[in-house]
């Protein structure tokens, strides 16, 4: 089965909106084994979407559109599949309702321009949005699927999961296995991940192997294509325990997992309480753990001790200390861990401070210099960091070396080489 | 000048990485009037990438070309470049220095394999890189511009703006302009907010005008076609005002801004300080605060009080009171703020208690109820609000409802309809 991805609007050709839609459906249509041939992004006019209609659905099984589908005169899509098809519009009571209730649960009043989304291309099988107003469209016609959802990407994303992914899984016959696992590294850099991996062509044995670096570490991605799922699975097995023997300790997870999501896990499995103080990273830290459902398991709570007057005032740093190190020093920070983790009776205490930047830094204690502090029961200490001079990712980067040097201290993981 | 921009690598293909690149890419040179004929993705494959390049090098002036370009064996784009313009590699000095002085400032040491990376292509100028280590490379054959950058956004972002833009613009001669300029809303959906402008042909005149809603609102994008710069201008700032009569209270900025951004100037110039108390969002609001250069000059602290102890110990709520009314209550958001205003001097606090999901919701208080409380030295007041029941869609809403409430209460905008 070979797929075309389509993306309606000139929010996305001219950058002004991600196309996070095209990164989903690719991700999806990948996990079944189901061949991209192409993603294009073209803009709202519908001469071009027919034409890019057309161009794709002769050279593909399966075309799967977004945008272009909400309520205002400049959505021009379910004009173009009526057009494209050759069919026309029908009220659709299911749709009707739909839009009925989700106006009502809201507390808002049904408008004519809203109604008027209940209308459906009459050979299409309406996808119903449990997160907004507007349909999808399921086509069939000859061996070829055609689907059409809204741009907006939590009502897409909805209506792939429960309807378009598994209706497409039905269809497929598979017969060869591309299988990719991803190992989560931080805390070490591309390069030297390369290097200490040795021999690459050794390792793989005809495996992928890539290497994927963000602010938050590397990625690898292996990949393994085989006649047999079982074969795949056994030689990515294989590859990833050769690649854990020789940097296991910098990796801290696999696939969609998020360091938070790792810590969160040991920290609920040990039934152990967390509380943050962050100064530089405002928030960014705690933000992150409490995006893990359940995370009132574990996070007991958090100080953004921005001023130095909420860090003497709430968590009990010493004036002192800041008088003569500095609100930005390793003393600081390892006060702030412990003061977090004393008032709140928690068995961890994390703490960040440093000059986030643009502005703040001077030739002894210049932007992107980070303290992090940690305590536990028996241990209360502080490392420096040195990342660089932009506020955002320096504050990505705080965050992450924060969380790891937590998930260091619950493994017992040295920082020694 | 027509442009053609290139995206290299599997892990955009099937999705494992959102195509910022392609999008800022698009922004800039949209900014600069240049017509972008084409954005694709190609795997890291030698011969599709040569065929890419001498597709898009034979159709347009300007091909922008990024990743691949990393020190590991799956970053194959300078061989290409080098087959593709026939050309060679040398060493060169200033990229070897860039290099050693980047490892030496982590205080890292240089491997043999990222020494490599100061090899550039004989025809090419390097694109220094302050923010990694491997160049880009600038290259002109005719009238033509071929320009390779590294795939870490942050990396190509910092190469765009003070090498590749500048240089780009000073080859330009402009003759149409097409200006776009963006007016973003909050708590109105785009149905309601497209009704409330009335007949839009009359509105527009010939412009454009699109609705972005995601999450946090819905962006009116209005684009006008001119001659003249002066016309464009002078028509946009016309539409603009007669969209500002109609439904001006839900327009909190304009382009790049964010609501964060719009609170800081606001709280800035006024001379007045935040405090913040999260349970629900969990340290969000204060994260999108600090994201701001200079919000400790607002941001007086925060607390995350995610425990009832938090609640009680820290912001002085009555324990009675969450007794009696739950935690998630409108007494205890208007407690949490008058809490944190109090206990910081501030001169507003802001608060937010709400049930996030998935789980935690009842009958009587199902997931998706917020309660958002502040407080200036006049009033402590607390609304109500239902969001959805995705966890990071309602800890988004939840974040920008809170700062929606500060921004109408500094600037005294009524809630009422």
């Amino acid at each position: 089965m070979k797929a075309h991805i389509i993306t309606i609007g000139d929010e996305i050709l001219i950058g002004q909106t991600l196309n996070t839609n095209a990164a989903f459906i690719g991700e999806q249509l990948t996990n079944l084994q189901i061949r991209i041939t192409a993603s294009s992004v073209v803009p709202d006019e519908e001469a071009i979407i027919l034409k890019e209609f057309k161009r794709a659905f002769d050279a593909n099984d399966l075309i799967l559109v977004t945008g272009g589908l909400g309520p205002t005169h400049d959505d021009v899509t379910r004009k173009c599949v009526v057009d494209y098809f050759d069919t026309e519009l029908i009220e659709n009571k299911d749709v009707l309702e739909d839009i009925t209730k989700f106006f009502e649960s809201r507390g808002r009043i049904l408008t004519g321009t809203n109604r008027d989304q209940a209308l459906v291309p009459a050979m299409a099988t309406p996808i119903r949005n449990a997160r907004g107003t507007a349909p999808g469209y399921w086509i069939e016609k000859g061996k070829k699927i055609f689907v059409v959802m809204p741009g907006v990407p939590y009502e897409m994303k909805n209506m792939m999961e429960n309807f378009v992914l598994p209706k497409i899984a039905t269809l497929l016959e598979s017969k060869s296995f591309i299988i990719t696992d991803n190992l989560l590294t931080t805390g070490i850099p591309e390069s030297l991940l390369f290097d200490k991996l040795g021999n690459i062509d050794d390792l793989l044995q005809g495996a992928k192997l890539a290497f994927l670096p963000n602010q938050f570490g590397v990625r690898m991605r292996i990949t393994v294509e085989s006649n047999s799922e079982e074969t795949a699975k056994n030689k990515i097995g294989e590859i990833e325990q050769k690649i854990r023997a020789k940097v296991g300790r910098f990796i801290y997870g696999r696939n969609n997992d998020t360091l938070e999501s790792v810590i969160a896990k040991l920290l609920i499995d040990r039934g152990a309480k967390l509380a943050v103080a962050e100064s530089c990273t405002g928030g960014l830290i705690l933000n992150r753990l409490t995006n893990i459902a359940g995370s009132s398991q574990f996070l007991e709570r958090g100080v953004v001790a921005y001023s130095n007057a909420a860090k003497v005032e709430l968590l009990h740093v010493s004036e002192d200390t800041i008088q003569k190190y500095g609100a930005v020093s390793i003393e600081v920070a390892r006060q702030l861990a412990e003061g977090v983790k004393a008032i709140s009776g928690s068995d961890y205490g994390l703490s960040v401070t440093g000059i986030m930047g643009p502005a703040g830094g001077s030739e002894s204690k210049p932007v992107g210099l980070v303290y992090i502090g940690i305590c536990d029961s028996k241990i209360c200490t502080a490392n420096e960091f040195r990342f660089g001079d932009d506020r955002l990712l320096n504050k990505d980067r705080t965050s992450q070396a924060a969380l790891e040097m937590l998930r260091r201290l619950l493994l017992g993981i040295s920082y020694e080489d």
